[in-house]
């Protein structure tokens, strides 16, 4: 099963700390095995590491990277998703085609710089609307796992059970 | 065709600002037809509207709403999207069972009120993991779609024309 890694390009502490949060959890729900930050923020690192502890998994955050040389030398497919790209109905059969052991799906925060339209593999658009780095993250994560990330069991110290009406947590103290 | 329309709670214009931008500019790009926040904010308006204005369709924005009562007397289909509830995957086959002429998603930033979980036809996990209510907006409206939202033609001034690398968009400045 291919391994998957975001890089989040263009985080600003300030401005971006909620989105880059629900990017980093997105991937993690859906099924990533971690996440690479362009910029150092420890509390990001802090916030995310506190929700793998607690609901499970081997989830990790870097932050503060060299991006540039980060994407240039990773070994894998190169996913960007970006609304300028290829329209994932038309791109999905393709990556799948392409698989690597790994691939790392680039997402950014407002322009992204045109170097990393070469250097990926392909360039996606979740639709060619302007939305959500997230919105997009989630359902290229969604499809092309085609549902499995979301029923992965993170053997988590907490739990939660499934209800109708409510909320069940279930929570494993020891 | 079911019309949807979005009701998000909770919003705090100056904390939430462009996680709530992401949840309406994803309803808008997966299909829905309108977004309703509980607290009146101006700026998220124009900004939202800003993007209807120039990439098109109609889709429509309503702040400072009483939503309790406007919950209340929804008339259709009202699904609470919430880590705590029945998985997507057990919950969608019966949403389509029940599908009325509206539907209602309830989405909100952190605590919801229990009340809502009542008011609720359906209250749905995607997944049971915490993550982001734009990601589970996103592959909700996607997959009760079925991919129909992101094919869309909004016929809009500006239109981004797909594109394997580098940046293509029509503006029709007429």
């Amino acid at each position: 099963m291919t391994e998957i890694y975001i890089l989040r390009l263009g985080h600003r502490p300030e401005r971006d700390k909620r989105v880059t949060t629900h990017v980093a959890l997105t991937a993690r729900a859906f099924g990533a095995k971690g996440i690479y930050v362009s910029t150092l923020d420890e509390e990001l690192e802090r916030s995310v590491r506190s929700v793998v502890k607690r609901f499970g998994g081997d989830f990790t955050i870097t932050t503060g990277i060299k991006w540039r040389e980060f994407l240039r030398n990773f070994e894998g497919t190169r996913v960007h998703l970006t609304m300028y790209g290829t329209h994932i109905d038309d791109a999905l059969p393709k990556v799948r085609t392409a698989m690597t052991e790994k691939m790392l799906i680039v997402v950014g925060a407002e322009k992204v710089p045109p170097e990393v339209y070469q250097a990926a593999t392909f360039n996606i658009g979740v639709g060619n609307q302007p939305h959500s780095e997230v919105a997009a993250l989630a359902v290229f994560l969604d499809r092309l796992k085609e549902g499995a990330g979301l029923r992965t069991d993170f053997h988590g110290r907490m739990t939660v059970v499934p209800c109708e009406r409510g909320k069940k947590v279930v929570n494993d103290t020891e």
